[in-house]
């Protein structure tokens, strides 16, 4: 037993989270619903962590193979949502744009051990949420799809 | 379709994510793993979005209810994790401290609306990760277990 996350009201709708990490993570809500809109929202969370988890994989594998890597960022895209309550992201596309002196295949290797094997972030959304890859390499589009959904609730 | 989040690589294992409500959440790995230990770990995130999402709707909730809340806090406790890759959390335990002139029944009631309908998070993470809520008021132990896995992917 380990405490991940404490997160403490501070006012309005405002949490500051202290991880297991020892780091602060702040999160408020939109006006409109009572907050001040001065950190992100909760409901962004599982896909800036999913965006890490993957982008951190990737790039340490990229590494490994001396890929000469420029610029590397992870976006997560929203495809489809509920309109009904509990409000939430049902299927995403996870885009990795990356720059430099990259072989495609190996940056294809990269994403596929992260959402096969490593990410475990991904592995806990992935029941719930459709997750489809694709990468921009110097600005040329590939897409890879839907990862096999392996990972179920043991 | 729209950007949820834009992870960005800023240095070593260092991304810097920029949400669709356009604040900044940063991120980063241990030292072992390559990381500087600057900022909050990706696998955090969807746990500290786990505990935001819960409190705001129950601090709400609470409000709506016109309770006199003194203190309040959730803190998300893992419970289970797997050996093997995926790493990840399978079970966890939510934990709302709460401190303050609060009808206990009015708590309760106020965490399953989160629980059962609002939360959208733990909807996410559900199928894959056994979600346990516990409150403790004015330090009384309450357990209310697990709640009904209602939401699937659609």
């Amino acid at each position: 037993m380990s405490r991940i996350a404490l997160a403490t009201l501070t006012h309005g709708m405002e949490f500051v989270a202290r991880t297991a990490s020892d780091h602060e993570v702040r999160m408020d809500a939109a006006e409109k619903v009572g907050g001040e809109d001065k950190a992100a929202r909760p409901a962004e969370m599982p896909f800036v962590g999913l965006a890490g988890c993957t982008g951190m994989d990737a790039i340490s594998i990229l590494r490994k193979m001396r890929q000469e890597v420029a610029t590397f960022a992870v976006a997560a895209e929203g495809l489809e949502r509920t309109t009904e309550h509990p409000k939430r992201w049902t299927a995403v596309r996870v885009i990795f744009e990356v720059t430099g002196d990259v072989d495609p295949a190996k940056l294809e290797k990269a994403i596929n051990l992260s959402r096969n094997r490593y990410c475990g972030v991904s592995a806990s959304l992935r029941p719930a949420v459709r997750i489809e890859y694709r990468y921009v390499l110097n600005g040329s589009v590939t897409d890879l799809g839907e990862a096999e959904p392996e990972v179920e609730r043991e």
